[in-house]
């Protein structure tokens, strides 16, 4: 296995991974995506790396493809409703939901974009389990340990634009909790529940982009003390705490 | 000036800018930066890199720092109060507040964390300012063209753990608008206004860390198409578009 040049001290990299193709149901993904990146020094996988693996070729491997019923006037818009435990807003054609994960996203997560006309992809059922999978089937034929975040694309009340954030992950907290460290005057710090995971599946957007097929990013150099177990269920705000539901 | 090795085709560097010490009220910020960028060969600047400068530096640098008033019995939440334009939500001792700027966040963006007891930290009056100042000076001083991202940690209403996000810049847009670009199947996108400083901004936070002292950060590699003149004025969501306000 050829190793990349250590990065400098504290360095992130934040590394495409070429070469993934089309996905499609049943595809075994996690072979796709090693062999994809051990076909390239730079990206060849080492222990304690993350990889960022994109909602959309998840769904489309675990088949989440649904073709829109054309007889529904409701179009798409019916799976949305479906794949909706509940709505919080409604303005036109945008549906502000939450989903069975308890996730509050544009459209029940449900997706249009990079996928055959006529049909929607659905998210994973459990996209910690996907996670979970790839993570696994990585060790087992590689033996490597690596992390893995499953992202999707969601947008924000208050700020434009949008940004990738985690729907799944194995092998990484999604929180890194700084609660109690002293900070660089010796004081101890405040509020420091940092959401990692969504860190880096933005990280991972900014080298994947929306157009360019690459729908997987390796990120090497993180703090070995962020790996463990971990849930993106601890990223749910409970609804006793949530001030905007 | 040493150039560092190139990196892997499409790769972003996320890298730690050590050296910087203690800032204090009128420090020549700028002068400090460049100078701890340009003390490490891996960190040297070059045209194109993007400079996350986090919040408090900024804030400390201009003077943001106010005593508290230990008359008033509402401590820090006086000062939270008269930065506030407008408060979203009160619950116990949090308050979600709308900014001049036009940020809604937790406690206007008024921080004790990383200062002296008895001492806030306020938001610069205005960080796209604040950024600018920096990147001309840099530029008139080593003839570098950089974009700076003046970063700040926010909560997400339904979603816990924080993350980074710009709440000044210059140089970069902050917004990569791929509207009507194709997608990998050749079909327009749909929504793709990627809000890449808040990503830089939290890629920048995963190697700062919240109590090891490095408060900027170096991210190189970004696709030179994203430069150009911008404001964070572009980030907030006008009220006509909210929903959640």
């Amino acid at each position: 296995m050829t190793v990349s040049p250590p990065p400098a001290p504290g360095e992130l990299r934040i590394l495409p991974v070429h070469g993934i193709g089309e996905i499609h149901p049943r595809d075994d993904l996690a072979g796709i995506i090693a062999d994809a990146c051990n076909a390239q020094p730079a990206t060849s996988l080492l222990d304690g790396d993350v990889l960022v693996v994109t909602q959309k070729i998840v769904s489309k491997a675990e088949d989440r493809i649904e073709a829109i019923d054309t007889d529904d006037p409701r179009g798409h818009k019916a799976i949305v409703e479906r794949e909706s435990v509940r709505i919080l807003r409604r303005r036109g054609d945008l549906i502000i939901a939450e989903t069975s994960h308890g996730f509050v996203c544009a459209n029940a997560g449900v997706d249009l974009s990079n996928i055959e006309a006529g049909y929607a992809a659905l998210l994973p059922v459990d996209s910690d389990r996907s996670a979970r999978r790839i993570r696994d089937a990585i060790r087992h034929r590689l033996g490597i340990e690596v992390a893995v975040i499953v992202s999707d694309t969601f947008g924000r009340p208050w700020r434009r634009g949008l940004t990738d954030v985690a729907i799944g992950c194995a092998g990484i907290r999604p929180i890194a909790d700084l609660r109690g460290s002293t900070d660089s005057l010796g004081r101890e710090l405040q509020v420091t529940e940092v959401c990692i995971v969504d860190e880096l599946a933005g990280a991972a957007d900014l080298v994947c982009g929306k157009a360019s097929g690459v729908p997987v990013a390796l990120c090497r150099g993180i703090d070995p003390a962020w790996l463990g177990d971990g849930s993106v269920a601890d990223l749910v705000r409970h609804p006793s705490e949530d001030l905007f539901r």
